[in-house]
């Protein structure tokens, strides 16, 4: 395979530690289809000829479908996704299948099947993420009164919303979304023509492959082109923000769904039991997005640590790149998937929620707010009469709104049983009703938003 | 500072850990910032009187001026800069000061003085980004005419120009920057208003604070703009692949410097010496700047995993976003500084380049695309009677170019002496002449683009 | 500071990037205790006069009490805490300051420095392993019989003791110390004599200087003795470990002090309060426990991304040693500190842990028991008809002691109302009495090996 | 499998997302072992029939030889390999099948698999290591005498010997060994019994199980064994350490096999070649022990990741932490063999290393030696003398044994040409005698320490 230099064989052992075909054998598609587009150009530019170019067509075809209809046998010895093909290439069409490497190398090769994979996965993943989106405004549409406990610190801090509750998700989504749409266009660039780093003496055309193949343009430097995996790198480092988004979201349903909370349940189609406890109906799937958040990020973190370092151009370090990317797109792609279910088949338990929503003198804020408003005082004044006002009422049981007009007088002379109704769940979530406040009307302006981004009416 | 319903203080090793002013006293131009647009917004809004917010805005700038000149007193006790700032306002101005948390918190503060503080530090990254690239393309302008090894493996491959090497460099930085000012886009959304996790009863007007602040437009969704953090992660994912990008060229700055390559030595300015071996000139800073890409990653990781699985919204943890930040970018920062620095005064060895760019048959395939071209022979054929003839130099100890006739003929009978003239670097060179190719021709054609895009011309 | 064969200094920017001294001074204690070893070997083997070492050290002394004191000048241009103290020692001592560093390097010097600082750190650590673990035992104790529902997936599972579930730390915390405990051990071989990085034509005594600081031996190979960090990064891993343990503990206390679970409060002491909310009392301190594993996490990896790759011997970029020892050592000892005052203050309500006990059909699983042992069915049939029992059960809406005998009879005809003293919470908790069970009877037997291990009895 | 209250099964994408059959079927063996002890335990405690118990052992060993001979149907709806083995047992041996899984649950008996895979890979990567160690030192027998340049910061620095070199990475081993150790002691605690999370109320004798496994003991509390994986962790961060050991050995063999040094080559059996160019003689073994150090440290970063947060007891989220494991230590173990494959093969060119060995004024810490030995000069002083030396000598293009002397002289009145003796590489070397040092005599005082451990004469 590399010519006559070598006076002995590879060892076993090395064999199967330098082959890449157990993984790569994932980029056959991308890797024909750049074939098709060098072979050609090739042609095109007189490098090969019409006929030799038509047999690499037509053989190349042919190794598709065998690889399509998992009737192609892929070998070790031959080392990658690149040599199987033009092994089996050559046994097919002959001598013209020698003629395909010509101007190129499995540097530039291997970066451009690369690309392309990623380019795909990442279109993969902004659907992934719109579906998961779609399940989360279509489930907020119809929780829009749904009034439950904002929590900071896990503890009740405001009542909110159901629904503005959901729609933070969306909006975390979509910046994940967005990075994966930059992270693709930062990528499309293509590195064919580089080959082994230093391009060649053939007269090729860069400008025609990479329009065949769906790229803007060429590289502009043939070392980078063959050196840098930076576009794998951002697409994981994108891939683990988004993964950080579902674990909170999972780490939400988890804690929603305890004896405790109540709020919600996980139907029984993302629900699993236990082989010894009879009773139990655990939140299996929302687990597994927050616990495979760790793949995720390491991914990142071990092809960093591979890159950190190389010189240029192409190390055989760099063959290290491609697993932990499979690994990672293909999961997250299965979280976003099962977000998506969680979400869209998520039982929701109104009554719960709300008289949740009460519970922690949530509605302290809006008494220190009534105390600024309608009496003038100074913020942090109004904060200091209202925290004395809830260890009272800590120290009788009572809430908020029960509390003596006695025990008002005794906190502010001027506190009115009249700021009850200022201090009610409801008066409280209607009145946040700014631009991103989780009041009913606010929040229903962000629906229509997100209803016509996700075509959804 | 948190009102009445406390019967006890922290305990004075929770206070020390509690509190973040030994850090975020960074913060403090930021948090001055918001509190002067927020100020100037309650105004406008009927919610403070004219003289509060007059006062509120005098008491603000003798603030700032005091921490200026370091005469402000930074105490643990008042947690964090946002109660510092705002408890000697107290002092300074009285109750007016209490006014101002009316319809924010500290939740909202700090993510909007965090986004400013990472806005306002990537356009420094840009800058600084700019400096390296300006460094290595007028060095690049010095050596289009000169011939190194290029290398795979790090092994002599193909002759490149120390040009194109050095602009492959540029090209990383750009998406590197690209990167940067994608983050920048993506975080100016202003927080301010989100308050605690479900913003304010009161009439708050958001589109003016994020204007005054410069902002796109506020954020969308009050609970998402206090929960998240992706903004700090996408900055340090970033700065990772900028960090990477920097231990790559470090890594063959030391490597070239080595006394057997030879290629460059760092100036003076940017060399140490040895406590013990008189004779020693250390490329320290290439060092630094390869070993630093630890902190950077890890920075990363340190965020990642510490904003995995929280719930919304604000919970402590995230406290610990700000110190891997400051770190990580600050030491971005200082590394582009370096790089601009030893690359602006890289003593390069023209001679030692050259001659080692024809060392190990670095044209064997300069002779294979001879063989296609001008004999009709298939690449991967051509790629075998290549193989054989540099066994038989090396064992015969010779040049590519030194192989006698004979020797040429007993690898194919049609190669003639007339492959000599291909087989020099030079013409190596000069062949590889299309879109990012390292011939003179393709070179001088992007270092056109370069000094247009760095305005160096 | 490096002799004669430089031309030019370094440039501002790089002295700054390549000074330690803003961290290392750190080392100054453990610097002149190396350097006291030094000199008193030095002399013993008469490779410096007695009358010099006696300089040296009263001079060193000197030293020491000017940095004890706050007194002493650190300067940057010196680098390091090695230069410092020389430099210094130079002033007051004269010539024989100049002869301290004979047979030595700063290479040998600060990797003893820095082993320790690391070994005293760990000691350290164990010792704050120990108090959490009293603090946990001491509170344990007074919860032998306090029964709580114990989880998996976060839903109810069996119930257990709460003393069983502390003691469960107990047991994590105690292989954390084990592993402080190894690491401390491997890495006490001394490295001083390695010079900097091949020993030393003068003839030292290692093994005199090796058992003056504590070490078991000196080091076997000079090369090795100065190039590896594997003692820092093993130091580190055992911290990430511990780190973990503690976000466990917090994740708990967090989710245990909702208003939902209401298990337990953490004291005032412990407790942060909101600057918006007035009747907040947030969980800070289990908050910032578990958020700080990032940075120990981090600092591992920051490490382990600088150690990669690099070749022997000593490379500039292990100076990023120091700063993510520092900073992950000092932050799991304060979080140890933490988790011990959360705990020894922890405020139990043992009511409503013992109510949620029996919620969610905890006891299923003795339910399924007894028709095992009394009806001799297998285990997986149990297991089916018991699920069939808390499906009716739930849709009745009953407990599984409140099942009518018809129902019992319908699920299994052999099924009486005998089954019901076997699911009462306290008599699973009292069954499972086996070693590591959770019943009273067990955990007894394990305190008082805790209270003999931590001597608290 | 779950029993009777699901109304549902899981959706597709759930059960796809949710098995993990895939890849704990490596855990086969494992598993039969623990149902092996498991059911002899049940037997003799009379919890099951003897007739049961030998149902069981004869069908579990039909699983065992159907698995080992690839005739076992993997199903994905049996979620993992515990409910796989016991579903065919259920088809083989009916009813008693139904009794295996009395008083355990999946929960401990994945912790106990799942500990002795950990244990036996530990077992294996202490003897891979072992065989490493082995190639070096009998690598390092044959150059005892060899001189080279050691290095610091990749510059030329002082003398050692090859063997002294290659002893490094011994010694670095060894302690990368003792970890592996370390972790299998501390793991080795019997999870079996602790069922879900709180044990049984069958009287099952933990001790039996525990001894029959090969365990010290049983762990001492059930939350504990079925809810911690810091074995696995730790399992990984010694791995970690072990992966940088090989890295640094890796970066070695690459630029030692550089053009440009040429100190050694890798055999054609650790070596590959070129798509493009035919030339090439890839050292790409050495290049994938490098680049390998990334999947290592990123599985410790994954996993790290999901433990972090995790509430007791068992979650879904552990069942990420195999694949990580299983990948890390496979990695770990190929690149041992791999480094004892390419160190035993390794071509050594003594005539280059020697004559690097005194490039770059290596000596020059021998002549400032000698100014304070010979002339009583002190150190500090004497490195200014030969710093100024190196300079002369620099500028004229000698070497320090070359300088006239005059230039001696001029650099210190008593500097006279006996000194030229002492700055000879041989001597520089034989010098180094001490514990730890670089000379034969030292080397070979190790080398027979290193002989005896490895039973290698």
């Amino acid at each position: 395979m590399w010519g006559g230099r070598f006076s002995e064989a590879p060892s076993d052992v090395m064999q199967r530690f330098n082959a890449s075909i157990g993984f790569d054998q994932r980029l056959a598609a991308e890797d024909i289809a750049g074939s098709r587009a060098h072979a050609t150009m090739l042609a095109s530019q007189g490098i090969i000829s019409e006929a030799d170019r038509d047999a690499i067509l037509s053989g190349l075809e042919q190794v598709e479908t065998e690889i399509a209809e998992g009737r192609f046998k892929f070998s070790e010895a031959l080392e990658d996704i690149h040599m199987n093909v033009e092994g089996r290439l050559a046994e097919l069409i002959g001598d013209a299948a020698g003629r395909l490497h010509t101007g190129r190398s499995r540097n530039d090769q291997v970066a451009t099947d690369f690309k392309l994979w990623v380019r795909g996965t990442l279109d993969g993943l902004i659907e992934a993420t719109r579906d998961w989106q779609k399940a989360l405004v279509t489930l907020a549409a119809d929780h829009v009164g749904t009034v439950m406990p904002g929590f900071t610190h896990l503890q009740p801090a405001t009542p909110v919303t159901f629904a503005h509750h959901l729609l933070a998700y969306a909006e975390m989504a979509e910046r994940d979304l967005s990075r994966y749409a930059d992270a693709r266009a930062r990528l499309n660039e293509c590195p064919l023509g580089a080959a082994a780093l230093a391009g060649t003496s053939h007269p090729i055309d860069r400008e025609m492959t990479a329009k065949a193949l769906g790229f803007y343009r060429p590289t502009a430097n043939s070392l980078d082109s063959v050196s840098s995996r930076d576009f794998a790198l951002e697409a994981l480092s994108a891939a683990s923000l988004g993964a950080i988004t579902l674990s909170r979201f999972a780490e939400e349903v988890i804690i929603w769904s305890t004896a405790a909370f109540g709020f919600v349940k996980c139907s029984d189609a993302f629900s699993t039991g236990s082989s010894i406890m009879p009773q139990k109906r655990n939140p299996d799937a929302a687990e597994l997005l927050r616990g495979k958040t760790g793949r995720v990020i390491g991914a990142f973190n071990t092809l960093a640590v591979t890159m950190k370092g190389l010189p240029l151009a192409y190390s055989k370090d760099m063959q290290e790149d491609k697993e932990p990317v499979f690994d990672a797109l293909d999961t997250l792609g299965a979280c976003l998937t099962i977000a998506a279910g969680v979400t869209g088949s998520l039982i929701v338990n109104k009554d719960t929620m709300k008289a949740a929503a009460g519970v922690g003198y949530t509605t302290a804020v809006d008494l220190a707010d009534w105390l600024v408003r309608e009496l003038n005082i100074p913020f942090r004044e109004a904060h200091h009469v209202v925290g004395r006002l809830v260890a009272t009422a800590e120290k009788t049981g009572t809430d908020l709104h029960e509390l003596s007009d006695e025990a008002l007088k005794a906190a502010h002379p001027e506190l009115t049983g009249k700021v009850r109704e200022a201090v009610t769940v409801e008066a409280s979530v209607a009145a946040r009703k700014h631009i991103g406040g989780p009041a009913p009307d606010a929040v229903n302006r962000e629906l229509v938003k997100w209803q016509a981004r996700l075509a959804l009416k």
